[in-house]
């Protein structure tokens, strides 16, 4: 393995550098082949370091940033105003080439917006997307995109999703042929918008994309396709919808939880194995989502991600640095449109 | 208690009159006060009830159709072909007053476009919505609509569906000035796309509505607010995704059952409490939705109700007709569209 870098902006999320540095400390233990540059407050960063005994580690560097972007911060005025943000500072040093990728839990629209501006889209794509694997019945990954980045998407946004999805799936997930459905209200080839409907005819005329026809939400989990394209606005309700529906049912079997303490104890066990099962639901939270479609990489991790949810976002980030998550989705995007301009 | 009349599509459906002849016959037993005209194949309804032993029930009436609308067939050839079909037929005894609401499981789209066809919609109204009650954490009803009738809408029509969504809670489920959310990707007054920004500012405008603002696909179950607007593209994937995301779960969870006969014994309490808060997840199956915002009450049964879910539609259609809902989003309408016009 060769070495990587990855500039972390340690000033997002929720918990903030709180939960960033501590799992900073455990993936620098278990890589011996990573470098970080930690981007945020040179003091506040210092302190912790140092209470986690890392403040003179060799593979770790901290770089100030003054500012810190709002999680409720408009796109365009953390575009504006925050030009020594934590967030923009790590996100540069992607763009010049100090580091391989960038990782942040902080505000996904800033986020989106200053990677579009400071690290750019790749050639043949219109707007990068956020995706994210889903965990399916029989412990595989359906990749979903778009999760909320682009609110309304033509056909042809979501034509390059399914090429952009297509090549996450083979390259991150070693899947041959990935097949791809698009997100609808039935599957029957008359159903849905006329975005879906064209997307559908652009998907099907491309002899390199495994088309498989329109899905329903209720087979998000199913593990039939490999990659599932749908607009911003549909993939965040389609998440969010089942982050609700998960906690609703977690609610329902925890109040019938009750008796005897003999009972009670052995329910534990079943509220246990409940309990793993709605982390692996949360998909952004237990996963992270990239960015894709730019030219380097950029791993969102959840607003409120804890220690061990950053540190799977670090494994993220080097797991598409080191299969050259880019070099793929450069290669299957000319491939494809170099074969649309031949037609 | 007043008499009332159901007229009951009896051809629709998956299971068709297996399930639904059983359903009634324990609905007239329920309900001295119900009448019911079962619209279908005279002869295959005739064997089913001789095999229930109601063949000569004095407030149950077979109507013969000679058609059944197939469930993949295209709305509109269904509204110029099957002018015979048992969905028309049941539709045609509503709209001239024979019956007081209806009841199919039968294909959504066709029964949709014959129902605006036949039964018309309320002065005020352009287009009718499904709606259906999702169950809340603290075991109360949100409603949440359209749920796929309306694939795109504009302001005007989910501000529209706002106002008939606020009288069903009123009428239905007895809530004083119901508040009513707009299911959107974020909380904060910019998201969204022109539509929901735009109803947004139509639902704030009108006194006699309680706008509750913006709400995320993760709070659906919450029971924070009362009724959740959206187009039927997004209601759609976000009720198919609550089934997916319900069964998944169950998956994992009976998955995780194993080991000793007495831990499996002891896991069989909680599969079946597992089993009660999963049929309660899908609320179309369980409540049954409603097409509001015609001139009398129809009801949509889920595809595949078994006689449980069909008794619970009739039941559905009953409370609707009782309440006189149609009257209550009538008065509604006016309330609001006269206080527009003073403006």
């Amino acid at each position: 393995m060769t070495d990587l870098t990855l500039a972390l902006d340690s000033m997002g999320g929720d918990h903030g550098p709180q939960v960033i540095v501590p799992a900073v400390v455990q993936a620098l233990a278990l890589y011996p082949q990573l470098n970080i540059l930690l981007v945020g407050d040179e003091s506040l960063l210092g302190d912790l370091l140092r209470r986690h005994q890392a403040q003179q580690h060799p593979r770790l560097q901290i770089v100030h940033a003054a500012q810190v972007v709002g999680m409720d911060e408009r796109p365009l005025s953390a575009l504006r105003n925050k030009k020594q943000s934590s967030m923009r500072i790590a996100l540069e040093l992607v763009a010049d080439g100090t580091a391989d990728a960038c990782v942040s839990s902080g505000n996904t629209g800033a986020l989106m917006s200053m990677a579009k501006v400071l690290i750019k889209t790749l050639p043949g794509v219109d707007r990068p997307a956020l995706i994210t694997g889903l965990p399916t019945h029989s412990g595989g990954t359906t990749y979903l995109l778009d999760l909320g980045a682009n609110i309304s998407c033509d056909s042809e946004t979501l034509f390059q999703f399914a090429v952009m999805g297509s090549a996450i799936a083979e390259s991150v997930n070693g899947i041959q042929n990935p097949k791809i459905a698009l997100l609808n209200v039935g599957t029957e080839e008359i159903k849905g918008n006329d975005q879906v409907q064209q997307a559908a005819q652009l998907i099907k005329e491309t002899p390199q994309l495994n088309y498989a026809g329109f899905i329903e939400g209720d087979r998000l989990y199913r593990g039939d396709v490999d990659v599932i394209v749908c607009d911003g606005f549909v993939g965040n309700i389609a998440l969010k919808s089942s982050e609700g529906v998960a906690r609703l049912l977690s609610h329902h079997i925890r109040a019938s939880i009750q008796g005897s303490p003999w009972r009670r104890l052995l329910a534990k066990v079943f509220a246990k194995k409940l309990d793993a099962s709605l982390n692996r639901l949360n998909p952004d939270q237990y996963n992270g989502a990239s960015l894709i479609g730019l030219r380097s990489i950029v791993v969102k991790s959840h607003g409120n991600a804890d220690q061990a949810a950053f540190l799977r976002a670090i494994q993220l980030a080097k797991a598409e640095v080191e299969v050259a998550l880019q070099q793929q989705v450069t290669d299957r995007l000319e491939q494809v449109l170099l074969d649309k301009t031949n037609l």
